[in-house]
């Protein structure tokens, strides 16, 4: 959609918000497909926002919560009265009203929950106890089940009767479950088409089918969907109850949102995602959280600066080299990070292999330190013309992206078998480190040949 | 797994392969899950790796290439004797060949192509031709098609005789064609459950269904599978000729693909991932060649400081405030970068605006902007004790916050603009300028105030 379409919608819509044409806002919003809606509505005003989803039937306006942003949907849903939201949300698949609730703080999402229909607040609750990144956080309970002594015909009269609830569902799959809901067998639904109708489903399902506990980790599922090419897997508890059911693009879907989380924790977006949407004053506040521990950081890595003033004064061509090698040595240990964060999430690296690392990072190091200390000390060098300037600055560059590759390298490991984020702490402490060993580098180096540098 | 029994693994795997045993080395690869494997062929050297497909029949070999990553699996592919990688590759999904395919030089990959069986080869050279991250990229060939003139028992005896061959497909959909391969309809294999077996699919089928077209980006598939709850999309030329099906789940992957090729681009891994049991010269090269970009971006930068060399020499607890200065504004400008950075890849802004993320950011920069300057003025003028070495550092600093914010948050939309990759240029762009306007603003401010900072 070109530019002035896009700003006519966005007008348009708030318009017909603000004169009630629900028919036509419908019409609208039929038209344009889920990213524009997205963008469309993050760019109204909380009122007309609100307005809009109280135009719209609750069944419409789950539709508009699934299309847009889970960061700006919690937003939403938070700015609507609770029997509202409780409508909206009901209308929604079971891992989406998990996902929202789960972002709302406690007493909040409880008050919701209270004025939602007796079975969607059982199940909201039963959701909300799984951790987000796990097998419960992940299933829908959205799923066919019947029992063993069931007909193929009863099935085929179940799904007749009941075609519209199950038009969404999973139905790769049937599970059969006994009256207790313990999980019995599972049989593919292409299964059904071949016998008499008659024959029971005991007689056609795979018993003791793959299953997957509640509390498997993210990790845990990935192997399971990589190991077994299936098209959903049944949840069990400890005491194999059935649960639910996940599907591998879920996984997929929060194996991605990780990489997300991941990308903005490393440039210094933390406690969630920002949206240009949102009021500026939390905008402000929330990045300034995060550079606030980094001028603490900057001011203990430059007082090394201050230790070595007299040496700065006597030779002033070394402040130029000061950012250059703490820039080029956190750059180094960088893509170190990167790299064993990589390999951690794929499995590749285990935490507690830091021998390995320090091995295949020191040796990298030393080849990158070497060449782009050589280069730097021949730039120093033939500016200056000194040689020793060229040998201090080269030196310290080499020495130090030694330093700043190993450390890059392991602080993901280590910080991982201390159970923090990687993504949060290793760019802030690597940037530390290195700026303070770069500093001192250059300048303890200055310091011994300060004979040779002045003249 | 414990770390000792992995290491065992690992030997035990190793020396198995020296002696041949191909059962025991089938049996241990069963036990384990898909990401030990990963882990355990990763370590093995190449020859043991070599040997170990060789040994393998080729439908086995084929299964761990899927269990280990793209990257590991392109690097033994090329290492294996052309026809037993066509061996190999031919047992593999239509998309899974092609990417592999896609990543081997050019005619590398036509000579492995020439020693697969006819039919395979000429699949291969068709998926080949379309980009990755397209519905043609994205889609596999296994699907199920018929007439409209088949009857339901005609489908069930087909599925029964090809049952081996299709239990990995996609059977939610069972698409209809003309006999020149046009899409006529779809039907849900749930559908075939409830007419008579005689009924002709032209009955049940519904008529011009959903599709997508074969150079649909990845974003118009996301877009799709949120508007339509579907478990698959058929995919079809300009003249309606059925291709291939997209999944759901291989959209999630590759844009989780695509946000981990950002966040490795960010931190300056380009050009490919990088595994530590890659060889120590190629990772060293592929790193530097980021590095000696960085090197010639930081030598501009910093020669702003030998502009200033005399304003310097005065001063020279200022050497200690201009890493600070930089730094800081480098790191508030990236969080501004990862910001507009998602908000593209959602859809949430556009590359021509330019004019709403100028304005959110600057007056983000303001406020953030005068909060640090005046953290670091306070620290500075109480260091020095005096109020005007203060006003330079802190005013540097704002300024310098409300250039690099406003810049962060522009970079990425002027890099799409003009088809670059932000991930790779926002960050190494960014840097450059921020240290020189926060150098240029500390010592500029400086030599105005000259008088007062001496005394």
């Amino acid at each position: 959609m070109p530019d002035n379409d896009f700003r006519n919608l966005w007008d348009q819509l708030s318009s017909l918000i603000n004169s009630n044409e629900t028919d036509q806002i419908l019409a609208l919003l039929e038209e344009i497909n889920p990213t524009d809606t997205a963008l469309a509505i993050s760019r109204l005003n909380s009122d007309d926002q609100q307005q809009l989803l109280t135009l719209l039937q609750p069944e419409k306006a789950a539709e508009l919560i699934e299309d847009i942003s889970e960061a700006q949907a919690v937003e939403l849903i938070e700015s609507l009265p609770q029997n509202q939201a409780a409508a909206i949300l009901s209308e929604l698949d079971s891992d989406h009203i998990a996902d929202l609730l789960g972002e709302l703080d406690e007493a909040k999402a409880e008050a919701i929950i209270e004025q939602m229909p007796q079975e969607e607040a059982e199940e909201a609750r039963e959701f909300l106890q799984y951790p987000a990144d796990t097998a419960g956080g992940l299933m829908i309970s959205e799923y066919l089940d019947y029992r063993s002594f069931q007909t193929i015909q009863d099935v085929l009269d179940d799904l007749q009767a009941n075609r519209d609830e199950y038009k969404t569902y999973n139905v790769q799959y049937i599970y059969i479950t006994d009256e207790e809901n313990h999980l019995e067998g599972v049989l593919r639904v292409r299964d059904l088409l071949f016998p008499p109708r008659s024959t029971e489903l005991s007689r056609l399902m795979i018993g003791s089918p793959y299953m997957i506990n509640v509390n498997a980790s993210l990790e845990d599922l990935r192997n399971f969907f990589e190991e077994h090419n299936l098209f959903g897997a049944p949840v069990v508890d400890e005491t194999m109850h059935l649960l639910g059911v996940v599907l591998p693009e879920a996984v997929e879907e929060a194996k991605r949102k990780r990489s997300v989380r991941q990308f903005l924790g490393v440039s210094g977006i933390v406690g969630g995602e920002e949206f240009r949407s949102m009021p500026l004053l939390s905008r402000s506040g929330r990045r300034l959280s995060w550079l606030s521990l980094n001028i603490v950081l900057n001011i203990i890595a430059a007082s090394v600066i201050a230790l070595y003033q007299d040496t700065l004064s006597a030779v002033i061509a070394l402040a130029v080299f000061l950012p250059m090698v703490s820039d080029m040595s956190g750059c180094s240990g960088n893509q170190a990070v990167a790299v064993s964060m990589r390999e951690l999430s794929l499995g590749l690296i285990r935490p507690t292999e830091l021998a390995r690392v320090l091995l295949k990072e020191a040796s990298l190091g030393i080849i990158n330190g070497l060449t782009l200390g050589l280069l730097l000390g021949c730039v120093a060098y033939f500016w200056k013309g000194n040689p020793y300037l060229g040998l201090v600055v080269g030196g310290a560059l080499a020495l130090n992206t030694v330093v700043a590759v190993t450390l890059g390298g392991l602080i993901p490991l280590i910080s991982k078998r201390l159970k923090l984020d990687p993504a949060l702490i290793s760019s802030p402490l690597l940037t530390t480190v290195t700026d303070m060993c770069g500093f001192f580098f250059v300048l303890s180096f200055a310091s011994a040949l300060l004979g040779k540098l002045t003249f």
